[in-house]
């Protein structure tokens, strides 16, 4: 075999050791925490009077991903990333991953090679080391399995069930974004089936397609929240919509919140492409998911910290269980928040 | 939907989280590192002093096991047991798991009820808490993601890197037998498929099936070499076959090795079955896999301490690399060992 390209061997040629070697032989550790990685039964890892936080998500072909339209870089990438984020979500430092593949017949040794590279750049980006994981066949679709890890000191973890009366309820970036990207991936995929000569159209839809392909968890924020000594008594990340996990949030504190359809980040292209598909982009806010900004609630009295911050939106505030979980439309309408995330995924 | 018994109540009616906290509502935290469980974005874990330990793996249908002969309550069993097994290769305390499922909807829901109990018969006979997990429908066959944690003191830590010239190699329990359980099953299913009428013929194969469908993790002989202080200088649980395993011990820790035929350990219901189906007993413990015994390697002087534990079998010894990794065959032939564990799974 030698004197071979890495390209023209083949996945059964190198064997599940020799792939496993092949495809990780870049991974370096960088984090002290890392004290042991690929290549052993088990990650060794050192967190010294912190606490551990793990954090673990499977992503299926045909539920989560379509490889029709998912680049396997991208893939990789935000396989990565929505792991991160769940670490993130309770307030805590992201710094190793372990990712686990099943892959089918038809992947050759580029594709897995592209998978990985992605799962190296989304380490890379957020500087977390990828410490274990295993590759086995599938008989079915390809399926990853992420497992991410990081550590908090042990008074800054935020619960979700931590909000209280009257504590305002902020989230990041935008929202509905990811659903909508997902809504055009879908339409220029049909497109393509009835007549594959024509090229998708996906032209000035950019910030959509990447919050549906290449997400990014809001490290920033954390940080930013850290700098300014803030720390949010609730907090989750938006996988399922705001609606799901707003919910997920009131039920956890024994309250209920009432939010404004006025207030919700939604960017000018999801609104677009809302009107072109006779989607209501409030809905996609809702109830589409996948846009892993935070939804955290702070006191009152921590207001004026964050208000210059444009990245951080005030979208309501909590109330009393008795109240219930609303959102107060734009026609002063109030309507219940519902939990949609199983029929989404 | 009050008044309704849990049994008649469907996956769809529960949703997406009543259907978590119906699956996971006797689930207790007995540990004093696990300070938070399922009901967030990760599990909060504290392990002041001691390293952390975290491994993944992945069992889909069709590659790691089979519906049609699987009890589901096995199976939630097993997925628990082989990544405990992982966590005792690292001569550590298995403390935690979380549990991540993709289910197709041909699954009701008694079927995951039994899946769950077999998950929380694994945690209580191992003293683990199960913090956390994520279940999400699936297109294709039935995904378990499993990840579990523990933890060891520093100095305690075995990799499979730290062999030396010379050492004794110890394998533990029998081996082959999962192997030849599995191959028993296929033959009834062959049957079964034939001639439904017919009730499959396993008696008298007990200990084979139990070896397949409900292995066990050796925590006893963790505990056990613990308590005579022996620190194994290397160890791995076998998983892919003791040839696999063994090499990789071998190429971790830049050695070779000697093992001989006529010391492996193999069930009289191996060497039976062996014998209905013409399958070499030696051939199913080197390759078979699925066995989660341990492979270890300690220095001769401690030899002694382990003689009279039946349940600790010397296999061979560790050689320079130059001499390579070979089996001595009952006949005095010197047998290659090879990998083989990426085409059994």
């Amino acid at each position: 075999m030698s004197g071979q390209s890495d390209q023209e061997r083949t996945i059964s040629e190198l064997g599940e050791f020799g792939l496993i070697e092949h495809l990780t032989r870049e991974v370096k550790l960088n984090n002290s925490s890392s004290i042991r990685g690929i290549g052993d039964d088990a990650a060794v890892l050192d967190y010294s009077g912190r606490r551990v936080l793990v954090s673990g998500d499977v992503l299926l072909e045909g539920i989560h991903f379509n490889l029709m339209y998912t680049p396997l870089k991208h893939l990789g990438y935000k396989a990565v990333v929505v792991n991160i984020s769940d670490i993130l979500a309770m307030n805590g430092d992201p710094s190793q991953v372990i990712v686990s593949l099943g892959i089918s017949g038809k992947f050759g040794l580029s594709q897995l090679e592209a998978l990985y590279e992605g799962i190296r750049l989304a380490c890379d980006t957020y500087h977390i080391d990828f410490v274990g994981g295993d590759t086995t066949s599938s008989v079915t679709g390809l399926t990853l399995s992420v497992t991410a890890i990081g550590s908090v000191e042990p008074n800054q973890v935020v619960y979700r069930d931590g909000a209280d009366v009257n504590e305002i309820i902020c989230t990041t970036g935008d929202l509905g974004g990811a659903y909508m990207g997902l809504q055009l991936l879908e339409r220029e995929k049909e497109v393509f089936k009835s007549n594959p000569g024509v090229q998708p159209d996906l032209s000035g839809y950019d910030h959509i397609l990447e919050r549906q392909l290449k997400p990014e968890a809001r490290y920033d924020i954390i940080r930013f929240l850290s700098k300014l000594e803030i720390k949010p008594t609730s907090m989750i990340d938006i996988s399922d919509g705001l609606s799901s996990d707003m919910l997920h949030i009131c039920h956890q504190s024994e309250l209920g919140c009432k939010i404004f359809q006025d207030k919700l980040p939604i960017h000018e292209q999801t609104e677009k492409m809302g009107q072109e598909l006779d989607i209501d982009p409030t809905t996609a806010a809702l109830n589409g998911g996948d846009d892993y900004e935070l939804l955290f609630t702070i006191p009152t009295s921590q207001y004026e910290k964050i208000e210059q911050e444009k990245e951080i939106i005030p979208i309501g505030h909590m109330t009393s269980k008795d109240f219930g979980c609303y959102m107060v439309s734009s026609s002063d309408h109030q309507i219940a928040l519902k939990a949609q995330g199983w029929k989404n995924r």
